[in-house]
């Protein structure tokens, strides 16, 4: 039986994900994390639809051996194609990115008009836009989308401020301004690693970070069940995370601090299969 | 009795608390909220600790009155004087500024150098450093604190980019610099406005806005107490926000419109005395 101790698991295609830890660990401090990374099959995008979903079903199984409270699904790609199968495979709530993001778009939009960013893989499969007319009361409202496959590698290589980083930025985004959006939905777990840097493209624009999202929906979920952890008395520094991996990539620790902006913990290996 | 579809209400000496409610709509775009500003007796900084904790009685009075089922006072000096009497006077739980702030600061530094600006009234009653040091696990944390009174005007005039608020916050922040702090407390709830021109001026420093841990404060106790409203299916745009004031400031429609980013509906004159 889960308890208040029992861990949050997120797992991802590789460290993207981190973004969306560093969310969890942002809002909920007093948790414990576990933390899988799919490194050694990263990405998942490039991937057919029924290999996305066995891969997310391996990393579930292995979350759920680790005996953890609530699932997050903390890769866009396998958020749009394996939520259900991964929700009706496990006993605890699973949260994926597609959904909070699209709800955050749709309340925080004034205009109507929403611009999405991700992976090609993820804007061809159009799972945000799906999502926001989905849940949308609203008939008009507009979404625009672009991907953006120059940021993740840029993300990793540390150019988070770089002049080429800004150059990319306003080449890809410069038609939402045409288009006259007021909310951009982050569409991929790299990209708000850019904040800073896209809100000086899209000055007015408000940024979508699904993991921000994610993490409020969890804690929503975990407190109506009784499931949240006790807030500590006092506060230390260092977040409880287990990192699990299926390869430990050569950058690891460097890509790691990157997203994390603090040093991590050596990595287990994990075996999926 | 309050349920789930009473108000939260939230009061501050001023609009600034409108930074507050902006992030209280972000994460809980469900609910219903009540928005009391004492503007014919802005500021409370610079009024005796037995005048703010008196205006703080009427507001939270006012606030009850309108059946509220949690109270948010949005505002650092009735937070830092006024809590705990407020606290003792009402039925439902009440959520200040300081507490979710400390807290974060503590979460997010990895040097335990911490840095906290606000108004003066704010910076002298140490408020944000008893706190932090109250609630710190790690004795050898470190908070340096500067009052930076020109920026409450400088966001009221809108200037939020303006070169003069650039130049005025290299004077203000340049020493935070020289001490090394990793993170800051935003102390006051202007200055959540100016986090863009913050991050140039200190780039790798963590910005703490108490609004967003507010906000995730309050989800926690909502739920936990089945007070949380339910999520709506389809959503809609305009969030429900009712606006009282105790007196309508000239600019009152621009300055709210830089808080919230939308446009407010007319504010109803509340009396409170």
């Amino acid at each position: 039986m889960k308890n208040q101790n029992s861990a949050i698991g997120l797992f991802d295609s590789g460290i993207g994900g981190l973004s969306v830890l560093k969310q969890f660990v942002r809002f909920l401090p007093s948790e414990r994390f576990v933390y899988l990374g799919d490194t050694a099959r990263v990405p998942y995008g490039n991937k057919s639809t029924q290999t996305v979903i066995e891969y997310s079903k391996q990393c579930a199984r292995f979350l759920i051996n680790q005996d953890v409270k609530l699932i997050v699904i903390a890769c866009n790609t396998a958020s749009a194609i394996a939520l259900n199968v991964v929700q009706d495979m496990v006993d605890v709530p699973v949260i994926g990115m597609i959904n909070p993001a699209a709800k955050a778009a749709l309340q925080a939009t004034q205009n109507s008009k929403i611009g999405v960013i991700g992976t090609r893989a993820t804007i061809e499969s159009k799972a945000y836009q799906n999502e926001i007319f989905e849940i949308s009361a609203n008939d008009s409202v507009e979404v625009f989308s672009k991907a953006c496959p120059l940021f993740v590698p840029l993300v990793e290589e540390g150019m988070l401020r770089h002049e080429v980083t800004k150059i990319i930025a306003e080449e890809y985004l410069g038609e939402f301004q045409a288009h006259g959006i007021d909310s951009l939905v982050l569409g991929c777990t790299h990209y708000p690693l850019l904040k800073q840097l896209i809100s000086e493209v899209l000055p007015n624009v408000n940024l979508i970070d699904s993991g921000e999202h994610a993490a409020v929906k969890a804690i929503r979920m975990l407190a109506e069940t009784g499931l949240l952890a006790d807030e500590q008395e006092k506060l230390s520094v260092q977040p409880q995370i287990d990192f699990f991996v299926t390869d430990v990539p050569t950058t690891f620790y460097e890509v790691a601090n990157i997203f994390l902006g603090f040093q991590v913990s050596k990595p287990i290996k994990a075996n999926l299969e």
